[in-house]
């Protein structure tokens, strides 16, 4: 296997996720600020351009963060983090998704055309005019987690699993660039430092 | 095993990925349009207030559609609609994420946005203003999509998987409302049509 890494949020869910699982693979940095991942070698591994990208065994180049955390766990099923069992992995799916779809990705996208668009705008497409609703939407999302969290450790409950490690890469991120995490959450900050502490949060 | 189910895309998704599996399990129809799924008895099933929904044998109550059809395909492995292997697997998953972060979340919250207003307006946060551009954003990565199904009859190429159940659910909806699939995109329509063709997609 090798993993094509670099800065951002979603290279480091992998990071992450290797360093929970005690895993070393062999790495390769891509030069996103470069442009490197938008040239033609890196776009032949992933037409979409990002990272980061996992080669494996078979050959076959994978991106998308949590498809690349499902074959690791697969191929390396201890600690699970995402699930022993199939009852639990589809706990850890569930909420990996809510994050993904109602947090994660339209908090990105905001930072792409706001904050980052000087940055994006010769990258990929960019809608400007979207940023301020899709940060509320964001804010609205993290207010509804907060709740749901009342009693519980982690994102799924008792089990620290994937959705803490691509929540917290992306509340990281993006809390220093533009879309700070609201004090009023409380439970979302107790569980973000929660996350902090572990040392796979330095990854 | 029980699925709560309703009408929308979503829904679709799951009802298809039964039929292909040739599976039938007990079903509980939620009255969407009335505003069921926003009321204590489903938010108990899941807090989201979304649809579908399925009850597992254990009495965990799993929403998000990729999430219930990676638990109906551990239970139930063949016909395998994500994968035999982990390879297959990660390929597909990766497909999956691109299409849900890409081309259906954004397709979805644009039309919570606007034609599906005065509908959501009252039952989740809506913010009209990010519709355009997220539609626009579509747009551009069906166009991407269009270019990446050169020489394919699936959307991961041979094998007719989960990702193409959820994108021909999410198209052959937002289709008919407010986003038509632009002619031009000639490999997105013949791949539309050849699922169309299939009996699942009548479920």
């Amino acid at each position: 296997m090798k993993l094509y890494d670099s800065g951002g949020p979603n290279p480091k869910v992998v990071r992450m996720f290797l360093a929970e699982k005690n895993l070393t693979i062999p790495t390769v940095k891509v030069d996103m600020a470069g442009g490197e991942n938008r040239k033609p070698a890196h776009l032949a591994r992933n037409p979409s351009g990002t990272l980061p990208v996992l080669e494996t065994n078979a050959g076959n180049f994978i991106s998308e963060v949590t498809a690349i955390c499902e074959y690791l766990e697969e191929l390396h099923p201890t600690p699970a983090l995402i699930g022993a069992t199939p009852e639990e992995r589809a706990v850890t799916r569930m909420w990996v998704r809510k994050l993904d779809l109602g947090i994660c990705e339209p908090m990105a996208n905001a930072f792409r055309f706001s904050e980052g668009l000087s940055f994006f705008r010769d990258r990929l497409h960019t809608e400007p005019e979207a940023a301020p609703g899709l940060k509320r939407l964001v804010q609205v999302n993290l207010k509804w987690l907060d709740a749901q969290l009342e009693g519980k450790t982690w994102i799924v409950g008792s089990r620290f699993t994937l959705a803490d490690i691509l929540l917290y890469a992306f509340i990281n991120f993006f809390s220093k660039n533009g879309q700070p995490l609201d004090p009023a959450l409380e439970r979302v900050g107790a569980w973000f430092q929660a996350v902090k502490a572990r040392p796979s949060s330095a990854s």
